[in-house]
């Protein structure tokens, strides 16, 4: 039985905006065809200047940053505010976040994630050749479950969701459940190796089924794949919003 | 940096009633210290009979077993409904699966899928004298995205949710996200190594940092550590049902 290997990869110096991810990553790692780098929200936001200042005196001081990022409020419960972004995303503080950043900072969610994801794997192809599936990660908490688990926010050279539609069981019946969401399972794995306060900002996972990965070079931008066009669920097909 | 293995174990044989699960693990994988022995619903429910007869020729015959294994309907739409079984669950159809089980069967979940890994984890130790952890998973949806990913409904030698009060994170700041569902975490990673149609219904994780393991073993009852006890939110406290 072939398996998979997931390591967290040392040696990511402190991200600063305008740095280069790529070329980071490609120093501190060995890749090899069709890893998945998974990277946390956090360094590509950093690299990508999608911070804001706010009052390293007010434990609260980033709660209007989560009001504008906010298109819609679910839920509020106290501090707590379960909010959409513009994204679709559905999460805690619409994703504004004070841990592993600068004290006085807060990091919001890239602009466009898949794209951020896509701009790492042109830079590790362009840098060395290889082509590599990129997931860019993030915490968030579920309903009826109690615990955040890592998710993908966005993803570049894998298909988000693998569709098993027409696919049979082992008793030769067709399967029930058709739509596995394989990059939201590589990015809960790759927390398993990077941890909350080791400040590891990115992983490999080696060895993935070969279904997963997808061609998305093509010149033409509509068979791109990412989190946004193939996994976010719209209000309308959605039975809890 | 250390890593992560997963691999999926071949040659379990076709699992019927009053198997012994944790027997045919050890035969078909060398377990070591402080593995993850990720088993599936399915073959944790035919081991222990929780299956019941349909008829064959009608595709909506468990219906009436989805009502009868729901205490709650959260969500109809058509055929499809979300409901709260009476572990506190929430999935659809109440767990209850036609897929990779012979035909004209449904399968249940398990009564108490704590006591299922409990007994498998047991069953290891005391075959080959080896503490393995144990999770016993299934297939969910979630709100918000598209696609299932596997999740832990059992678990035992583990803490479902890893809790990180009081950790700081590399700029000294207390985290934010302190509980973090390890045992989903895990679920969702040996779902990768599982697929759908292959037939594969135990995987092994190994690797895994010592901090997520627990001496369950213990005359005590009240400290064993499960995920209906630690990880299944109370409608009290959660904010979508």
């Amino acid at each position: 039985m072939s398996g998979l290997e997931l390591f967290g990869v040392d040696g990511i110096p402190e991200v600063r905006r305008g740095d280069d991810l790529a070329g980071m990553i490609c120093q501190a790692a060995e890749l090899r065809h069709h890893d998945v780098v998974v990277v946390t929200q956090k360094v590509v936001s950093k690299a990508e200047g999608a911070m804001v200042e706010v009052d390293p005196d007010d434990p609260l001081s980033h709660k209007p940053v989560v009001e504008r990022e906010s298109v819609r409020i679910l839920r509020r419960r106290g501090e707590l505010v379960i909010s959409e972004t513009r994204h679709g995303f559905v999460c805690a503080n619409a994703g504004v976040d004070l841990s592993n950043v600068e004290h006085g900072w807060a990091a919001l969610l890239p602009d466009d994630p898949d794209r951020s994801a896509r701009r790492i794997r042109d830079g590790i192809r362009g840098r060395i050749g290889t082509d590599v599936g990129v997931i860019v990660s993030d915490t968030f908490g579920r309903t009826w479950r109690r615990g955040v688990t890592d998710v993908a926010i966005g993803s570049a050279g894998l298909l988000p969701v693998l569709d098993l539609r027409g696919t049979r069981d082992a008793y030769g019946r067709e399967l029930q459940v058709t739509e596995v969401a394989v990059v939201d399972e590589i990015a809960a794995a790759a927390e398993l190796v990077m941890g909350k306060s080791s400040g590891i900002p990115v992983a490999v996972v080696r060895g993935l089924d070969e279904a997963v990965f997808t061609d998305d070079t093509a010149a033409d931008p509509s068979v791109r794949r990412g989190v946004l066009t193939d996994l976010v669920r719209s209000p309308a097909e959605d039975l809890f919003r």
